[in-house]
C-alpha cells in the first residue's frame, strides 16, 4: 500500500531522489513569463499561466529521470485560486506522466477538519451523491503537533485511496532544533517522540517493503539525528529535504537509507530549478539543464549506497 | 498595530467573539445549494458556488453583531481552486462589510517557504512589478513546530500590513495533550514553551492595548491551561476555539479574558452555522438564525464578564 508505488518507481528508476517543484517567479525563464503575460496580463493569473508552463517543461524533462515530484503549496497559494488551480494542473500533469506526487503542504487541524484536508488532499469531497478528488497528490505532508486526533482521518484515506503522508519529525531548516530538540523528562527528543508516533500510527498501513504509509520528513542538513532516526524508525519511510541549496550533500544523506538502499527520498528543489541559471544554459534550456541535474544527483546518490537500490 | 484593530471593533461591538466560517455542504441550505447547482452542477464548481452564497448570507447577518469571522481553510481546499476562489471572495466580502477576518489556515513551514504563505495569507506576492495581494485576511493561523525562522517572514508581513498571526499553543482537540501536555526537562510542557515563544516573537510588534501582533491559539476546552497561559503570557491575545459544539462554555473561557474583559476572542463554528437546523428554523431564516445564536452567545460572554468590555 502506499509508499509501496512510491517504492516501485524509486527501483524502477534506480533513482531515489524528488524533484521539488517550488516555482519562484524569479526562477522561470523570461520567455515563458513574457508569453503568459501576453495572454493574461502581468497579474495573478499570468503568474499562474507562467508557473504551470514551466512546470511542465521540467516534468516532461524529469519524468524519465526521477520517480516523483514535490510541489510546494506555498508558491501556488501565493497567487491565489489561480496558483491554486495551477498546482491542481501540475499534480494532475505529473501523475499522468507516471510520477509520484508528494504535495507538500504541512497541513494539520483537529480531526473533523483533517477530514476536509484529507478531501482535499488524499482522498475525495462529496458533492451530494458524487465525490470528486481536488489536489489529488499521491502522498501529503503534514504536521502531527495536534496528536493523533489530526491523523486518523488521513490514515483512512491513505488506506482507501492506496496514499501516504510524511509527517514532520526533524525538519532541515536552522531553527528546527528550538523546539524539536528539547528533550522532554525520561531523555526522549520532541522529534523523537513524533517519530515514534509516526511508527505507531503507520501500524496500520503496512507495505510490502517494510515500510507503512506513514512517512517522516527528517532533513538532510542534520545527518546525526537522520541516522538515529533510521535506527529508531524501522518502518517509517522518510522524505529528506535539505540536499542541495539548503547545505545538505550526498554524504549527509546516506545515513537515511537502509541496507537495500530503501528507505528514504531525497529531494532536491532550487539545484534543479535554478540548474539553467547556475550552469548559464540558455533559457530555452532550462529543462534539459533541470534533468543535468536530476541525473548528476541521481548518480551522486547511487554511487553513494555502493550501486543497485533495491537489492 | 496588529490586533488592535481587532480589539478596536471587539469594544465597538461589546462582543469579543469571532463566527467560524466552517462551510460543509450539510449545513447549507438546501434551497442554496440546488441554485447553485442549476448554474454549475453537481460539481467542485457548484459546491463552491453555493458556499459562498451561504457565506455571504451569513455575512450579511452577523456583520452588525460580531467584530470577525474565521474562515477554515480546508472547507474550501475539499473543492479544489474553485472552492480557493470562494474562499477568497469570502474573505474580501467580510471585510468590505468591515468585518476582521482570521483566516484558519495553520500553516508552517521553513523560512523561504514562509515568505510564500504569508504574501499569500498577510502580505502580497509579486509579479514583475506589481504586487497583488491573494487571500489577504488580517490574521492567520500558523503553527511553530518549526521555530523561529518559520515564523519570522510572517512577523514582517504583519508590520508592513498591519496584520497578526495566531500559533497554535495548546488546541482544543482531545489529543491535544498527546504532544503539548508533554513537560521538558526542567518542568515546563511543550504548550508552555511555545507560549513563551508567542511572547519573545511579538515584541517587534507591540499594540496600543498591551497585546502584540502575535496571538495564541488556546482550546475552551482546557480552562485550566487557559488559565495558567493568560497568567503566563501577558502580551499575547488569545484565539479560543472549542466553545459550543466542541463542549466548551461561557464559563471555560472566561479564564482567558483580562480584567478589562479584553485578551481573548472565542469562536464559535458549528452552534452558529447550525443553528437553523438546531432550532429547526425555516431554511430562508439560517442567516437569522445565526444571528441569533451570535447574540446569545455575545450576551453569555458579556454577562460572565460582568459588564462592559475595555473599560
Amino acid at each position: 500500500m502506499s509508499f509501496d508505488r512510491l517504492i516501485e518507481k524509486i527501483i524502477e528508476k534506480q533513482n531515489p531522489s524528488v524533484a521539488g517543484l517550488d516555482p519562484k517567479l524569479s526562477y522561470i525563464p523570461s520567455f515563458i513569463r513574457e508569453e503568459a503575460y501576453r495572454r493574461c496580463g502581468k497579474t495573478p493569473e499570468g503568474a499562474a499561466e507562467a508557473i504551470l508552463a514551466y512546470n511542465k517543461g521540467l516534468i516532461d524533462a524529469l519524468s524519465p529521470i526521477v520517480p516523483a515530484v514535490k510541489p510546494q503549496c506555498a508558491y501556488y497559494e501565493a497567487y491565489g485560486w489561480q496558483g491554486m488551480r495551477a498546482l491542481q494542473e501540475t499534480i494532475a500533469y505529473a501523475r499522468e506522466k507516471g510520477l509520484f506526487v508528494i504535495t507538500d503542504g504541512k497541513r494539520n487541524d483537529i480531526g473533523t477538519t483533517m477530514e476536509a484536508y484529507s478531501a482535499a488532499h488524499l482522498g475525495r469531497a462529496e458533492v451530494e451523491e458524487e465525490a470528486f478528488p481536488a489536489f489529488d497528490g499521491d502522498a501529503l505532508t503534514v504536521n502531527g503537533y495536534l496528536g493523533s486526533d489530526g491523523i486518523r482521518p488521513l490514515l483512512k484515506d491513505c488506506e482507501a485511496y492506496g496514499k501516504g503522508i510524511f509527517v514532520l519529525v526533524k525538519t532541515s531548516n536552522p531553527s528546527s532544533g528550538e523546539l524539536q530538540n528539547l528533550q522532554f523528562e525520561g531523555g526522549e527528543t520532541l522529534y523523537a517522540t513524533m517519530g515514534r508516533l509516526c511508527e505507531q500510527w503507520g501500524e496500520t498501513l503496512p507495505g510490502r517493503y517494510g515500510y507503512s504509509g506513514v512517512g517522516a520528513v527528517v532533513g538532510a542538513t542534520y545527518p546525526e539525528q537522520l541516522l538515529e532516526l533510521r535506527h529508531s524508525l524501522s518502518r517509517t519511510f522518510f522524505l529528506v529535504p535539505g540536499y542541495g541549496a539548503q547545505g545538505g550533500g550526498a554524504r549527509d544523506v546516506l545515513p537515511g537509507f537502509d541496507a537495500k538502499g530503501l528507505g528514504a527520498v531525497i529531494n532536491a528543489s532550487r539545484s534543479i530549478l535554478c540548474a539553467w541559471q547556475k550552469t548559464g544554459a540558455k533559457e530555452e534550456d532550462y529543462a534539459l539543464a533541470a534533468a543535468q541535474e536530476a541525473r548528476r544527483m541521481r548518480d551522486e546518490l547511487v554511487a553513494g549506497l555502493g550501486g543497485r537500490i533495491g537489492a
